[in-house]
């Protein structure tokens, strides 16, 4: 039950954010793959709270391109596809669907600083598992956060009151466009048995 | 370069939260391995602001005991070690180190507000790469959000400024106090294609 030196690789130590793209489109059929591998991860009571926008049409493209930052835009207008990640601040709604066990909406419709921090933490965990699963399927990823929010939010979640969090191209990398990888810490740098 | 099917599996379809643990330790080479994994997840700027405390000494189970919701104190209490999932608001004073490009120091320095936000979401995100890096290696996972974050810190935290996020506990599942697993959203209800 535990994962080849090659499957690590490909999810960890050789595997990196991609800035350049090779003309190779990402279809639906793998868009909901990775939706159906991320679903499984852990949120707290269940609460799933991250919602995803995939940005592919050269319509939609130019509806997210005035909210990039400079140094995002070519490789973002570049990618195949790039999934906005976003939360809903009233994930709550759907919990007596999600965590039939107990009644957990109660828990964050009295309190709105609870609700908004769970939706940030649970809905970013997604996200994580969602770069991960990307690359368990052999998709590349290059994850931003440089990004006028509320400019994403008006554009695409005006209805539904979605926020965004981050974004993530998704495609086939250009290995030839890598940096090299950055220094990472020892572990002592960074953790603590007690 | 993509996970074989049992992969997918042992990361995601399969895998399972858990709250009762076999009589089997997880070791300091265990915990470094999980670490020497997670820490190649891509964050923001290479910020990587996640620290992790292992608690695993009867004396550290006992400082954490207090800070535990009822729920979650047995399951704590009886897992070979609880990994408590921080993050440094301070991230920004290693990034001469972790991100040699530029003086990306300077962006968090100025602006309190985005250098908390960046904490909590690569923090978050590094959490999320913890716990399928875990899994990848065979140990099971209790992720947690119920305990008193102000107890923690300032139990395990006074000196070093370090912001408690969840817990996690880990070893060896027992698969006979598993609950039933939760339902999880389909495509079209958390995500759309534009």
């Amino acid at each position: 039950m535990t994962l080849d030196a090659g499957a690590l690789d490909t999810l960890f130590r050789e595997a990196r954010t991609h800035n350049g793209w090779l003309d190779q489109p990402v279809t639906d059929d793998d868009l909901r793959a990775i939706f159906d591998l991320m679903k499984y991860g852990p949120t707290s009571a269940n609460c799933s709270p991250a919602r995803f926008v995939f940005v592919r049409s050269a319509e939609a493209k130019e509806k997210l391109k005035p909210a990039l930052s400079a140094g995002n835009t070519a490789k973002t207008m570049a990618a195949p596809v790039t999934a906005i990640v976003a939360y809903d601040p009233k994930f709550y709604d759907h919990l007596p669907k999600l965590f039939p066990h107990a009644d957990a909406r109660a828990w964050f419709v009295s309190s709105e600083a609870l609700a908004q921090e769970t939706a940030f933490r649970n809905g970013t965990l997604q996200g994580g598992y969602f770069i991960l699963a990307a690359r368990a399927l052999g998709i590349d990823t290059g994850p931003m956060s440089g990004f006028d929010k509320a400019k994403v939010d008006e554009a695409f979640f005006a209805e539904s009151g979605w926020k965004s969090n981050f974004l993530v191209n998704l495609g086939y990398g250009d290995a030839t466009s890598l940096f090299a990888r950055s220094p990472r810490f020892e572990f002592a740098e960074a953790c603590a048995i007690v």
